[in-house]
């Protein structure tokens, strides 16, 4: 099954360098596919490593091991297998992942534990040692290339490549954020994986890198949902160079941390942004803003309860202004609300105001906001100031067509 | 939009009268429609009431209302609104509920609070009230229907009439219950009620016929689920009216509460599995079965988990043994779980055993049996020894029409 470039897709943006990481690609032959399956990526001594892993307790063995091997917080080298997600495939599955952690880390001369693997596909087959091993030989010695072609490389069904970047002043020093991902645009039997690698020639320490990561994480990462299911291989990883020459950052009290913090705030955004963009069969980009909860982190869950919920997405493909369903979501997620209280709009329009449909509401520009590529629904809950945005896209056919119609 | 009947719909049952209580229906004209939207049971003097309801926190007024009433326990008529929900409309819904309460009260002889009126349809528009009282007036000395007519007068966009029927021998005497329900076949803005009603001869205290239903609801109606999302006026009322002359129940230790419980849990199966069969789109209807959970609440919140998913949903719908998609959902029920001790099978046939894909899996009669129209989905946790089934039902292209292609 082919599919078609989403209608959401944005371009590739233009990305420099960053010192101290070499990209390559190969072809491992995971699948019968004429293109490149496996990239690696090659970092400098003394990066720093942070991740943000599934909750899925099923997760594969490459988040077990990346969830480990992460609090050691050193890195030098990365590898993405795409294809096979190695995901369910028992004691096998790990052979496998260890295997290609040993040949690494002896051609990049580092001990085992610094080589962080993901794979993504097919579920339920363990990863084929020899294409692994053939694969990984042919990567490691392959020309550098771009991050266009990384980003390529290590997507499986999505329909566009996906990049972001941001740059910030540290110490005096220009500090560059360059990152690739992959995401849904998912197809049986895998499973949306998402699997997200953040570069920068910062220096930072490893500790404040994970903080820094975890906080991006809640704010962007966790407050996507395509569907509502979670793959059991996610994985967001940042690695930092230290090649820009700035006084690593080991706090938030360090020169320039609240400069490098909204520059990966920035870039976790974007990329979280771009997986919702490629979300199985989207037609509009969604962001759901809710005020007025009783803390943050109910305003998220709020604001998940109305993403995840399959009546809004389907209103919103189809293009109706149906706060009655906004009104259900909220009222499901288990959170504080009072639905005296609770106000509900679109694209900056109250529709009902207090629990009651608004005084002489005109519904036309709600339907004109409607009608376009993204679109935002606003909640007000009316009790507190937690606040929170949460992006999602539709449900439209093209999701059932992409998970039903076609058999794995 | 005329909805075609479900191809999982069942013919209507042959429903004797139960003692006790008098079906009429009568035309309110809450929508343009020319069919009666207004259904009352009158009831005997005496009748036990018990109930339960939505968890939704933005619940209707009548919902707030009908919890308050069933705690005392009697009830002496039941009028049921068709085509107006009356959600989300603040003081003047609640009015609207008290006008019909007084009315019917008036004239039954009773008091206001032995009325429950249960609203289906649009929401966010109050109740008509001049609508309302004459549907009322006209319905209170209607002739007596049968409960088929009830059935079908209480449904929105149900696409068949659902009634249910069990009996038992109770203290030497046989107790009869027939039950109506409506579910889902939702169409914009509605928001796929459910509302069900159990009538009984029986003689049952009302403390011990709430623990009944409330038990019963646990194993059935709490293990249904078409889309996740919960309506705000979910509401299923049990009747019992004690003209069967049975020396009343009055806790688990009285002659017959064994078999009346088994009766009730058997109406209340029954009735669930109808609205299942009715879901939005529904071409096949899916039992989890959930097994070796460290406890049942936890086996039905992971088959609750299954059954909610999406990718789940959409394979059945494609007729496709994806059960990589089903450890995802296991994964992400936030219940204790093993990926290396999980089972997966369909229709009674493991196609993973332990966290492995089955040796010499065999997809052939698995194959077979997902062409079917009643599909079974297998989970062995392997930890402990709690079991539960949840029922639901495929995601198809007819869903997202439904709730997608047509404007409200």
């Amino acid at each position: 099954m082919e599919l078609d470039t989403s209608p959401l897709a944005t371009p590739f943006p233009d990305m420099p360098p960053v010192d101290g990481v070499t990209l390559r690609i190969a072809q491992a032959g995971y699948k019968d596919w004429g293109r490149c399956d496996i990239t690696y990526a090659e970092l400098a001594e003394g990066t720093a490593v942070a991740g943000v892993f599934t909750q899925n307790v099923c997760c594969s063995s490459e988040v077990e091991l990346g969830r480990e091997q992460a609090k050691a917080g050193r890195a030098r080298a990365l590898i993405v297998n795409a294809g096979n997600s190695n995901a369910f495939t028992g004691f096998r599955g790990r052979e496998a992942v260890e295997q290609i952690m040993a040949q690494v880390a002896a051609h990049a001369g580092c001990p085992q534990s610094e080589v962080f693997v993901s794979s993504t596909g097919v579920i339920g087959v363990p990863l084929p040692k020899d294409k692994a091993q053939a694969g990984v030989e042919t990567v490691l010695t392959a020309a550098p290339c771009h991050w266009e072609d990384a980003a390529a490389t290590i997507g499986t069904t999505d329909t566009f490549a996906k990049g972001a970047m941001a740059r910030a002043v540290v110490d005096g020093k220009t500090v560059t954020l360059c990152a690739i991902i992959k995401g849904s645009g998912m197809i049986a039997p895998d499973m949306a994986t998402m699997l997200g690698y953040i570069f920068t020639d910062a220096a930072v320490e490893p500790a404040f890198l994970q903080k820094c990561l975890s906080a991006s994480n809640i704010k962007t990462f966790s407050c996507i949902t395509v569907d509502s299911d979670t793959s059991t291989s996610d994985t967001v990883l940042a690695f930092a160079t230290g090649k820009a020459g700035n006084a690593p950052l080991t706090s938030a009290q360090s020169a320039g941390a609240d400069a490098f913090c909204a520059a990966l705030d920035d870039v976790c955004r974007q990329l979280s942004h771009l997986v919702v963009r490629d979300g199985e069969g989207a037609s509009k980009f969604i962001a759901v803003s809710v005020t007025g909860a009783t803390s943050d982190d109910s305003a998220r869950r709020i604001g998940l309860a109305v993403a995840n919920s399959p009546l809004v997405k389907t209103a919103i493909a189809g293009e109706d202004a149906n706060w009655g369903r906004v009104v259900m979501a909220v009222g499901k997620a288990g959170e504080p609300a009072d639905r005296d209280k609770l106000s509900i709009g679109f694209g900056g329009f109250w529709a009902a105001r207090h629990g009651l449909p608004l005084e002489g509401y005109d519904e036309a520009p709600v339907a004109q906001h409607l009608k376009g590529s993204d679109v935002s629904i606003e909640v007000d809950i009316g009790l507190g100031g937690g606040t929170a945005t949460v992006w999602t896209c539709d449900l439209t056919h093209g999701y059932i067509s992409i998970n039903a119609d076609y058999r794995s």
